[in-house]
């Protein structure tokens, strides 16, 4: 079973609006609302992976039940712990000319008493786990330290770890050596202090230099997630730079919890790194293609695992 | 007991963002979330006058009963037929400069199956009903004629109504005769097909004229609400212009709901027509002076009253 934590789900609600009125009144003529958060775009796509999935956080008020009920009719092994405080709402508004324009709320206010009892569930369900997926933000009230220490209680029982936020949270959550961590080119960019672009596209020697900086600090395994660009990975074995044969076009939301689905995926496969990152990239491509975000056609996975290259960087 | 129904209520979500980017994601400073559609404001502001209320509607989902939970906590008698659909949200986005845009879904679909334990609950509270609000937009499935069939069993039963919708849903429900109608600017220009505006101002003889026409298809007395410029009423006893001392500046959401709370209230306790448009032109202002939506200060309201003026302008 792989264990997929999110501490600060959310319903994301998503309003079409053909001509948007930026200081009026608007109908929207279509709305969309699902629920979201990095872990659970992760704890779906691992389902549609066919994987054995458990999904653990935190979640409150009428907004959590909503949240709740949607994720078990989606067939999504649930165990949320309650809070007193209301889960969130991500607010997105697309136009006709597809701009997308997101408000995205901090969550609700955490104390350490309502913490304590996931604690404890989380902890019962390290010894049936084959791995673990931290994910997202984490909710005002819990310490920077919250995945740190999770990721400590999880190689006690010697169960893997990938961690994908951002911020002080993922510094620190590097600092317990997780197996991978899996930052975006921005959360690279920030926990690192170093600028990863060069005249336009992707500066790859810094981002491997800032990739390498995290295995230093205490991470097993770095993969960065490029966008168009791909993947880059710094590994214990080596290091990996694969792309996408064509540029998707389309809905790029969810496209990185898939690439952290397809990695802990491969992880628990004993997959090479080479086959875990050509199945990233190609879920990662497929997402994107798919109109609604964090979702994928199966077809498109498949046909797209082929022209996937993949190019051994560096060899340790 | 004046009973108000709320057809579509809504989960009203503030975000504010201190500079808004409306291609891009957003992290809101402030977030305020309050149950909101008109009748739930009127409701509230009958109760905070000291009436006796009881709010009816329908409800549904995770999102209904957070609206229905903050009800309760407000002290607001509440009673919700439950639907399948879920209640809607409206989203309103306020930046630094104080502009707002808002985004007000529709509401649920609504069956007549869903729709016929309302009908029963509704009359049975006739008995103890001593007027009636019928306040705001219908929800998606629910024909244009609703208001109208609920004035014909109030009438039924010699309670009267106060009616506050729009478009087709006003139209129909003029021609069974309430009590009170109380579009503001626009709807009464919508329904009557005229320009109520000139030279930038209100068109008060035109105004006047287009109150006159919903008396004549059936409405007893039309109160137009002018925003800055008071409230034109057209009764069977005479007509009135009333306006405050001066212009409130402030947040004029839910300013209408207090006025046909004040107008419901003054029937109820038969206040002459004077009276009750002194009431409604200082508790709208009072509302609109107060920075949350459809609050208000009692002393405002209060120290307000004394400097309206109120001109008789044509007698019966």
């Amino acid at each position: 079973m792989i264990l997929v934590v999110c501490l600060n789900p959310a319903l994301d609600v998503t309003h079409h609006v053909p001509a948007v009125d930026w200081t009026g009144v608007n109908r929207p003529t279509a709305v969309y609302s699902r629920p979201g958060g990095k872990g659970l775009n992760v704890a779906r796509t691992l389902r549609a992976l066919g994987a054995d999935v458990l999904l653990m956080g935190l979640a409150g008020g009428g907004t959590g039940s909503v949240v709740e009920t949607a994720l078990r009719r989606a067939g999504v092994p649930t165990a949320l712990i309650p809070v007193s405080g209301e889960t969130r709402h991500t607010f997105t508004i697309v136009d006709g000319s597809g701009t997308a324009a997101s408000f995205n709320e901090a969550g609700p206010e955490v104390t350490m008493g309502e913490f304590n009892p996931f604690r404890q569930a989380y902890k019962e369900a390290l010894a049936p786990a084959e791995a673990i997926v931290l994910s997202g933000s984490l909710p005002p009230g819990l310490p920077v330290t919250t995945y740190a220490e999770l990721i400590q209680a999880a190689a006690a029982a010697g169960v893997p770890v990938l961690l994908d936020s951002n911020g002080p949270a993922l510094l620190r959550g590097v600092s317990a050596g997780p197996a991978i961590v899996k930052p975006n080119l921005d959360e690279l960019a920030a926990v690192s202090g170093r600028c990863l672009s060069a005249s336009g596209g992707v500066d790859r020697a810094a981002v491997s230099a800032a990739a390498a900086g995290l295995r230093a600090a205490g991470a097993e395994a770095v993969v960065a997630s490029l966008g168009p660009a791909g993947l880059l990975a710094v590994t214990g074995d080596g290091s990996w730079h694969a792309w996408p044969s064509a540029v998707a076009e389309g809905n790029a939301t969810g496209a990185g919890d898939a690439v952290a689905a397809a990695l802990v995926h491969g992880m628990v496969m004993s997959r090479p790194w080479e086959e875990r990152l050509r199945h990233a990239v190609a879920l990662g491509a497929a997402t994107v293609a798919t109109p609604v975000a964090g979702e994928f056609s199966q077809d498109g996975y498949r046909d797209g695992l082929r022209p996937v290259a993949v190019h051994l960087e560096e060899v340790r």
